[in-house]
């Protein structure tokens, strides 16, 4: 599959995008963006679980509802996160009023989005300013602009895409995100745009995206833990002519959360200061749900991540994680591998090589296996990234 | 009060001290050590509520409930959890004897307590070879050389002690403690031991420690997200020959919560690479229990903690942490303070002079408030440390 920063990006067809420095940020680096369908496409979104939701969240709520589903334009900000603001209703609402004017359509066919500092008034003058400007700059091509802009302490572009034949004709998927201080996600606005070609019916649409965030973004421990404006907005415009029947639907449905995967797992490796992305597989227990909070707990340690960071198959640290998850199970039962190797046979130690096994560490990617022998059929896969630096100096040498 | 290592602890009647340097640490620093009071002592203790384990754990448990919580000697290690591993149990059970061989006691009045490493076999011989000489050095002043042997990646010795004057005579309290990893202290292993010279009933006991340890060791996030090996040990020998009487006990469980809050702040403030203790008061909430959750919650978010080592007054990050922490409130109700700075009100900014308030935030203690309008009588403190370093650089700039 593609993504990754530099690759291309295989675009769907039907859709232009711009970007812009509207002033919103210090520093001089586009801070406005725009995503217009040629024609209205069919959205699905899923929002901040935060009892405190910023504006542009509330008000992208209400537009989906108004329009049942249909979007004619995505405005998103980066450097403010409009939200906890006195004002911050009013400019959501403003900005979103100009641009319908100015793309001839209703304002409950735009989705706002913004990311950034919290409580912070945000000028709704600078957008309204730069409208005309980034609108003249729509683009089909212009998708790693848009990509670049939402980003805020993000290292790279965070992009992925694929196309897929279908028996009537091929159809394309394509999707950005940002997200950063995921040492713990829990603050970390994660925005996630994701855009096809494929012809879907608002209830699928739903569905599918519900399925796909719970395997991705909802695997990179932001559920429950969410930030004030965390949004993931997926849009199927219909521009490929080709309607996905029966199923193909599933197939798409497939195609989009590998998607959607990439993305959380881009999100992941790039986590502030992180140098290794850990992807962590629960399996054998009981429910689905059990082995997701065990796999959640483990992602969760900064034991974990500071151990990973030092190449230090301290497995204690993952048992004991598991074992404060709240999920009940008898540590005698519990397998663990890192690497593919096994370290913890039957809850104690078994042999390994651990200078060979250190080796293994310092890949870029790591891969942490916990099982359990009672042989359930509950599963689950998480994301997330080492913990480096100051942290690091104690923890990472506290073993040898 | 007093505490923070360098004071002189007020020593309670009739119990004594030793430390010594077994080998099971490699550095050569004392990490065996034995408290052992005149005469059995009345127990009560709390202990990890994590699925996993360690075996003097599980023995302290045993031998506790087997003594009717009588204690003729504690003997703690640092440098090896004796957890997860092959022979832990039967290490525990073989030292446990040996020393009440040696005092001529019995071996469930013996109460084990390690910490350290996960999943390394814990040579029990190391122990077995040390402890003549470990006996031969007991003595009344040789507190401090126990506070200093249990210390893992502490930087500094964390005691405190208070003396009561009641209608019958005088009674002291001092307590030990050692913690670590407070970045989360999830896995930071957590020992207390409490030593008063009150002669009390076990039932009196229990109720107390469990009181004390409310308003400190699980007011520093460690409950729930234990460690294997986490023990808060109170014993009262009766050594001055009095017994506190009706309203007196209220005083000396005051008196006994003071030192442990002492104690729970030093952990905070010696957290991992931590340069600020952060004290957090939430207040105005419907119950306790929500005003705690959102406490904690606030206490746990890394991008509040990296805030204020940054000394930003970023209280909108405060705000989403407590919108995260499942408690249900209305953000227009919130009130918050920083060094009693009012930063917002009615969910949005309030006016403050923010280069003064920074210089307040450089502060070695930071006192955040979080208060709902609602005026319920729910309130709690928790205590928690800045995180510094790597993190910071990325997250503590990211405002300004």
């Amino acid at each position: 599959m593609s993504g990754w920063g530099d690759k291309t990006v295989i675009l769907p067809l039907g859709y232009r995008y711009a970007a812009e420095y509207a002033g919103i940020r210090k520093q001089e680096k586009d801070d406005l963006a725009l995503i217009v369908p040629d024609s209205p496409a069919q959205a699905a979104a899923v929002f901040t679980q935060n009892v405190v939701q910023a504006s542009p969240v509330r008000l992208a709520r209400k537009h989906l509802h108004r329009s049942n589903s249909k979007v004619a334009a995505v405005l998103v900000n980066a450097g403010n996160a409009n939200c906890a603001t006195r004002t911050g209703d009013r400019v959501a609402l403003a900005t979103c009023k100009a641009l319908a004017r100015a793309l001839r359509t209703k304002t409950e066919y735009v989705i706002p989005s913004s990311t950034g500092v919290i409580g912070v008034e945000l000028d709704s003058k600078l957008i309204l300013d730069a409208l005309p400007g980034l609108i003249g700059k729509l683009a089909p091509d212009a998708f790693d602009s848009v990509a670049d802009a939402i980003l805020t302490t993000d290292t790279r572009r965070k992009v992925a895409s694929e196309e897929l034949k279908l028996k009537n004709g091929v159809v394309r998927v394509a999707g950005m995100t940002k997200g950063s201080g995921m040492i713990h996600p829990n603050m970390a606005t994660t925005l996630g745009f994701v855009m096809t070609d494929a012809a879907m019916d608002a209830g699928e649409l739903h569905k599918l995206l519900r399925a796909a965030t719970e395997r991705s973004y909802n695997s990179l421990c932001v559920d429950g833990d969410t930030s004030t404006n965390d949004m993931v907005l997926l849009l199927a415009n219909g521009a490929s002519g080709v309607r996905p029947g029966g199923k193909e639907r599933l197939v798409l449905q497939e195609v989009i959360t590998w998607v959607m995967e990439s993305l959380a797992e881009q999100i992941a490796a790039d986590g502030e200061g992180a140098r290794k992305l850990i992807v962590i597989r629960a399996c054998g227990f009981k429910t689905n749900d059990d082995a997701r909070r065990i796999a959640r707990s483990v992602a969760n340690s900064p034991l974990v991540k500071t151990a990973i960071a030092g190449s230090d198959p301290n497995w204690g640290r993952i048992l004991a994680a598991a074992g404060y998850s709240g999920v009940k199970f008898d540590p005698a039962d519990i397998e663990i591998d890192l690497q593919g190797v096994p370290v913890c046979r039957r809850g104690v130690a078994a042999e390994y090589d651990e200078p060979e096994l250190k080796q293994k560490l310092d890949q870029a990617e790591v891969r942490i296996r916990i099982a359990s022998r009672a042989k359930g059929k509950g599963e689950a896969r998480f994301f997330t990234c080492d913990l480096t630096e100051g942290y690091i100096e104690i923890n990472g040498s506290y073993r040898t």
